[in-house]
C-alpha cells in the first residue's frame, strides 16, 4: 500500500458520507485509550437522507442489503476520520457488528454484512482491515432501515 | 460540577436499585484493564421486582419503554458502583448496547434508549457521560422485559 | 487447579472442533492489546457439519439451545487456542453476547446461553471464566442456527 487511506479511498471513487449527528441524546464516537467504539450506523448517504428501509427476506434482496451494509461501514469510516483526524492512524478494524431488520425465515446475514466487511479490507487493506464480527437479525430497526453495524477501531 | 457522583444522585433523587444477581450463571460485570463490561441489565426495580413487561410496537408506548431503558440504566449505574466502590472513579461511560422488543413495524428505538442514555449523561455530566451506543429491536427478551441494556463503562 | 486448561478439557472429556473458517469476509479473531475479540460462532461441530438449526419456542426446546449454545462455546475456544496457542494464557473470559432464534413468545434465553457460560465456567474455573453477558432474542441467525454467541477474552 503506496498511499494513504484517504488516496486509496479516491482510487476506490468513495466520497466519504459527512459523519451523521447521532439519532438521540448520544455521541457518535467515544475513545478509551487506543480504541475508537463507533455508535451503530444507519444507513445515510451523503446529503443526509436516508437509503435502505427495508426487510431482508421480504421487499430486500440480499444485493441491496449489501448496499446498505456498505453505506453503514462508509459512515464508520467517516465517524473514524471525525474522531481521529487521519485515516492513517487506524491500525485495526478489530470488530464489526451487524444487525440485519429481516424475516424469521431469513438467513444469509452473512451475506447482507459482507457489505460492510469488504469495504474495510478493501479501504484498509486485509491485515488492518481484517476483523471480527458478528451477523445476526432484528425484527425492526431504528426508522425502517435494512441495516445497523458498530464498531472497535484500533488506533495509533 | 461540584460534589461527587452520589451527591449529583441525591439531588436527582434517584435512589439506585440493588446491583441485580444475574439471573443465570455469569458475572454481572467484569473488569479488564481500565474497563468495566458491565452484563445486559434488564428493568429490575429496587425491592427487585420486574418492571416493564411489554412490546414495543403493541402493548408499550414509547413512553413506557423510555421507563423501561431508564432502569436498565439505574441497574447499570448500580453495578459499576458495585465493581468501583466510588462512582466518581467513573472516567467514561464509552458504550451503551441497547436491545427493544417489539414488534416488525417498531422504528422507535433512539427513543426507547433515550431512556439510558439521557440518564447517563445526566448522572455524570455530558463529558463523561456521553456514548456510543447502538439500538436494535429484539422479538423477545428475558423474561419478556421491554429492554435490555449493556455497558462499556472506564474509570481509573 | 493443577493441570493446564488443556488437561481440564481432556478431563471433561471435552475436545474441541476444529476452529472454524469464518462464514464471509472476516476473521475469526482479532487481537487488540490484551483482548481477543472472536467473532460470532455459530454450531459447528467438529468435522464442520452445522448442527442445531431450529427456533426457540416452536421446533426448538430450552435443552436443544443449551445444547446448541455450548457448541457455540466449544467453537469460541477452539478460535481463543487458535488465536494464542496456548489456553493456559488466557486470564479472563471477559463477556460473552449471546443471541438466540426464538418466536416473540420466548422468555427463557438465559437458560439457553447457558450452555456456553456453564462451559466457561466449566473449562476455566470461576474466577477466569466468570464472564459479563447478554442474552437476546433473534427473529433468524445465519444459516437457521438456534445461536450464535461471540466473545471478549482478556490474555497475558
Amino acid at each position: 500500500m503506496s498511499g494513504t487511506i484517504d488516496a486509496r479511498l479516491a482510487d476506490l471513487g468513495i466520497a466519504l458520507p459527512a459523519a451523521a449527528a447521532p439519532a438521540a441524546n448520544y455521541v457518535p464516537y467515544a475513545i478509551s485509550g487506543s480504541i475508537v467504539f463507533v455508535a451503530g450506523q444507519i444507513p445515510f448517504k451523503a446529503g443526509g437522507s436516508i437509503e435502505h428501509k427495508g426487510r431482508l427476506g421480504a421487499d430486500y434482496s440480499v444485493d441491496q442489503g449489501y448496499e446498505s451494509a456498505k453505506l453503514c461501514g462508509l459512515n464508520i469510516i467517516a465517524q473514524v476520520k471525525a474522531a481521529l483526524g487521519d485515516l492513517d492512524r487506524v491500525t485495526r478494524i478489530v470488530k464489526l457488528g451487524g444487525f440485519v431488520q429481516c424475516t424469521p425465515e431469513f438467513t444469509d446475514h452473512p451475506k447482507v454484512i459482507n457489505g460492510a466487511s469488504d469495504l474495510m479490507v478493501e479501504v484498509f487493506g486485509k491485515e488492518i482491515g481484517g476483523h471480527a464480527r458478528f451477523a445476526v437479525g432484528a425484527p425492526a430497526l431504528p426508522l425502517g432501515v435494512a441495516t445497523e453495524v458498530d464498531a472497535i477501531v484500533e488506533f495509533k
